[in-house]
């Protein structure tokens, strides 16, 4: 019994690792799509979102069994609990990644990037990868400091989805109502989708720590903190 | 420590209501403010928020120590369960209504509803208080009767959220671009509130019967179940 019980635990983090890493694919596949009209590339983010959808709901399955079962303790249940809370933020993350690709085949042939904004996207897609790669690297090892690449990245793209909107309202602008409904829909999207992954790193504070509610300006200081004690 | 469990117990359900009831007020109160540009009414809201936030993570952090502590089994722990599960949805519902009340703050004194969607938009902040008051009834009663009644005000909501671009991308679309992007964005939060409640209505069913994963459609005949074996 003992022996299944680890077992499980080991599997509820790998599988929150996995379905981490589903996300950064579906993600650097939607935006891809989006910079480049690949609307085949766009097809296979949103067929492939239900593979999302349906292993968060098994975690948190797994995960409500464990509880029942084996009545974990510690650090056993705060792996657990952490499942039960993130779970639905991947999920939802994997649906703004099949929102981008939603984007891109709806205005197939035409680029649903409005002009003047190629490279602003571009490079929100780019950081949003880059999080949601060092998210899915934050629940496999628990290194704290992560967290902060983490934020950083959510900072530029927050400036960048400012840019965006000082774009479509500035004078230069010379796009029609569709064109500025498609860049306000993807750059909030773009945005949400760090928010998301933000939310999910400051939960693995408390799996790493059993703190709660840390301030996440502290997290450097519980970083280093950590680092020690284990060094 | 018996008595000092059921306090706990109900307390988490108590808690879940109350925050789900925080997040019906900021709602009415948000939706009124976008109507009547009523600035102070916003300024409310945007001040508010910080205590359903607040609250969220305090039942966060009582359902772990119940389930550390006390290691509840079957309906219990399905309350506990779905706290966990259900809190950030909540808390994001209030974030929402947030930036509903932000955005009429940052458009005052001019209106920030866009000429012609007056009559949309206060219809689809009606249904949203209504999806809001029959999920704090729902986490209540547990009555999943109620959950067919968010189903069909997201609906509803869903249709007017396309009735919105249809008008902005129509012909007789006259509005700046500033206009378009106040209209995309408040649409999207209006749809968004309701997904988050129907979001945590599913969950709710698993609270109420144990079981998981079902498909929304099948909750009516559950329901009437539910109802038969109670009479």
């Amino acid at each position: 019994m003992r022996e299944f019980f680890h077992q499980s635990l080991e599997d509820v983090q790998e599988r929150l690792v996995e379905i981490s890493d589903l996300v950064t694919v579906a993600m650097d596949k939607a935006t891809q799509a989006f910079s480049a009209s690949n609307v085949a590339l766009a097809e296979e983010v949103i067929s492939e979102d239900s593979i999302i959808d349906e292993k968060a709901v098994a975690l948190d399955e797994l995960a409500i069994e464990i509880l029942a079962r084996q009545q974990p303790v510690a650090r056993d249940l705060r792996i657990v609990v952490t499942a039960l809370r993130v779970s639905a933020s991947l999920e939802r993350m994997g649906d703004i990644a099949e929102h981008i690709a939603q984007l891109t085949r709806m205005r197939f042939p035409e680029r649903a990037i409005p002009k003047g904004l190629k490279g602003t996207f571009k490079r929100m897609g780019e950081l949003d990868v880059e999080v949601a790669r060092t998210l899915t690297e934050l629940l496999r090892t628990q290194n704290l400091e992560l967290i902060e690449a983490i934020r950083d990245a959510d900072d530029q793209i927050d400036e960048l989805h400012i840019s965006v909107f000082e774009k479509v309202l500035g004078d230069s602008w010379s796009g029609e109502a569709g064109a500025t409904v498609d860049a306000t829909l993807a750059s909030r999207y773009h945005e949400r989708f760090a928010d998301h992954a933000v939310n999910v790193a400051k939960k693995v504070v408390y799996l790493a720590t059993g703190d709660w509610n840390v301030d996440t300006d502290s997290i450097t200081i519980i970083a280093e903190q950590a680092a020690d004690t284990e060094s």
